[in-house]
C-alpha cells in the first residue's frame, strides 16, 4: 500500500476479512449485505483451524501473520472475524499493522447492553477458548458495570453447523442440553460469540424461547464497521451497479488449504460457492 | 540415533507413535496393554489438528516432520496412529526415515478379513478425509477381492468423543442416523477407522447389534507391531518392575500446542494424565 494515498483512492480498496477458517464467512455476509458498495478480501486459515484450541502466543502469531498478508493485498480497513482471535490477538494486531482494525466481541458486547436495560441479564455462547477467555465479559461490563453476565461452551454446534444440521432432532436436544442453565437464567439477550452459530439461529431460538433478543456478533461488526467507515469518510461511494450477490467476483477469497472443502462448506453457509477462491501459503508455510 | 547400534541397545529403544492430536491416545492404550515391556513416545501434533480436512501435500509435510521429529529421538519403529496421515503419507514417511513404519488402515482392514468369511460384507467408518482417500477399501480389497466394502463418514463422533457423551441420547440418536445405511447393508465386520471412534465403542456397537464384529485399527495395529517386534527380535527384553499404568512416567509425551488441553482430554480417554507432558516447537513453528 501506498504510504501516503489519497483519500479517494483509500475509499476505492476492500475491505479485509479473515478468520481461522468457514466460520468467518457468517461474518462476511453480514458485512455484504449491510455494506453493498464495498469489495471484500477474506482469508481463511484453513491450513491452521480450529484456533480454538491452540493458546495464546500460537493464535497472536497466526493472527498477525493473516493480517499482514491482507495489508499487503491493500485494504481500507480490518475485521477480525474469528472470535478466539478477537478475544486473545487483538492488541498485537493493532501494533502490527498501521489500519483500523475491528474484531466482533466488543461489537457484539455493546449491541447485548444497547438492546437490553440497565442492570441486565446477558448470556454469552462461544467456543471454550472464547469462555475461558473472558472477553465477552469483560467487555460487556466495560458497556454496562451493572450487567450480570453467564457463559457457556458449546463445542458441538460447530461440527453441527457445519454437517448442515440446523433442522435435525438430534440438534434440538443438544441445544436444549447446552442452553438449559442459560434458560434457567432468563437472559434479556443471548450474543452468538462465535461465527458457525448463526448457521443455528432458528434452533437456539425456539430453545431459549422468543421473548430472548439474539445478538448475532458478526451483524453487530457489521454496523460498527458501516459507522467507522462514515466517521472516517472512508465509504465506498461507487454505487455497484446492478445486483450484488453473495461470493460474487467482487469479493476475493484466500485460503490457506483445502480449497475445495472450503468452496462445498460455503455452499452450505452462504446457498453459493466463492467466484474467486485462491489457495495460498503464508510466509511460514512457505519454507519447504 | 546410532548409525550402527547394537541390537541388544536397539531393543531397548521406545516405540514412537505419533497422531495429529488428541486421538491417537487410543492406539497408545492398545499398544501399551499389547506390549508391557515397550516404552512410548507419542507426538500429538495439536497446533495443527485436525488432519481430516487438509490437502494431501499438507498432511505429508506434517507426517513427516513429526516422524524425523521422533525418529531424532532414537526409536525402534514408527506407529503413525492417525488414520488420515496413515492413509496419505506413509510411502513418503518409509522414504524419508530408515525406520519400520506400521500405520492403522493395512492392520484394520486385514483384520476385518481375518475375522470374517469369504466374500464377506465389510463395513468401514472413518472422517471425510478417509472416506474419500479409499484407502481402507484398497487395503480389505488387497486382502480379500471378494469382500464387498461399504464406507460412511462420521463428522460428528469426534466431538461427540472429545465432550466425553459416551453414554447420552443424542450420541445413540446420531449414531443411529450416520449408521442406518451400515446397519441396512448387514456387514459381518465393522472397522472402526478412526481413532477417535474406540471411545464411542459401545453406542456403536449397540447400534449396529451384537453379531456385528468391531474392528478397533488401534488394537488390530498393537497385534501387528507386536508380531514385527518378534520377527525381527526387537521386543525389550526388560520386564519393567510392579505393574505398568496408562500414562505412566516409562511413557513420554509430547504436543506442538496447548498442553493442558491434551492433558484434559487424555483424562477423559485414559482415565489418567500423562506423567510426562512437554509442549514443543516442531521446526517449522520455530520459525520465529
Amino acid at each position: 500500500m501506498n504510504k501516503t494515498p489519497e483519500k479517494s483512492q483509500i475509499k476505492n480498496l476492500p475491505i479485509g476479512i479473515f478468520d481461522s477458517g468457514v466460520g468467518g464467512l457468517t461474518v462476511y455476509r453480514a458485512l455484504h449485505n449491510r455494506l453493498p458498495n464495498e469489495h471484500f478480501i477474506y482469508l481463511g486459515d484453513t491450513a491452521r483451524v480450529p484456533y480454538g484450541t491452540k493458546s495464546l502466543a500460537t493464535v497472536e502469531r497466526y493472527a498477525i501473520e493473516n493480517s499482514q498478508f491482507l495489508a499487503s493485498h491493500g485494504i481500507k480497513m480490518l475485521v477480525v472475524a474469528c472470535n478466539t482471535a478477537s478475544a486473545l490477538a487483538l492488541p498485537k494486531i493493532r501494533e502490527k499493522i498501521g489500519l483500523d482494525v475491528v474484531g466482533v466481541i466488543g461489537p457484539g458486547a455493546r449491541k447485548a447492553v444497547a438492546v437490553t436495560s440497565p442492570n441486565s441479564k446477558i448470556a454469552v455462547i462461544a467456543t471454550e477458548a472464547t469462555v475461558q477467555s473472558d472477553a465477552y465479559r469483560v467487555s460487556i461490563k466495560e458497556a454496562s458495570e451493572t450487567a450480570e453476565v453467564i457463559q457457556t461452551a458449546c463445542p458441538l454446534f460447530v461440527s453441527l453447523a457445519e454437517e448442515n444440521w440446523a433442522k435435525e432432532p438430534e440438534t434440538f436436544s443438544i441445544a436444549k442440553k447446552y442452553l438449559d442453565k442459560i434458560i434457567e437464567f432468563q437472559p434479556e439477550a443471548l450474543v452468538l460469540g462465535c461465527t458457525h452459530y448463526p448457521i443455528l439461529r432458528e434452533v437456539i431460538q425456539q430453545t431459549v424461547g422468543a421473548r430472548v433478543k439474539l445478538i448475532d456478533s458478526g451483524e453487530a461488526c457489521a454496523e460498527e464497521v458501516a459507522q467507522l467507515l462514515d466517521w472516517k469518510e472512508l465509504a465506498n461511494p461507487h454505487k455497484v451497479a446492478g445486483e450484488r450477490r453473495l461470493c460474487d467476483d467482487l469479493d476475493h477469497f484466500y485460503v490457506t488449504d483445502a480449497a475445495e472443502r472450503f468452496a462445498r462448506v460455503a455452499e452450505r453457509f452462504l446457498g453459493a460457492k466463492p467466484a474467486k477462491l485462491e489457495a495460498v501459503e503464508l510466509d511460514e508455510l512457505k519454507k519447504d
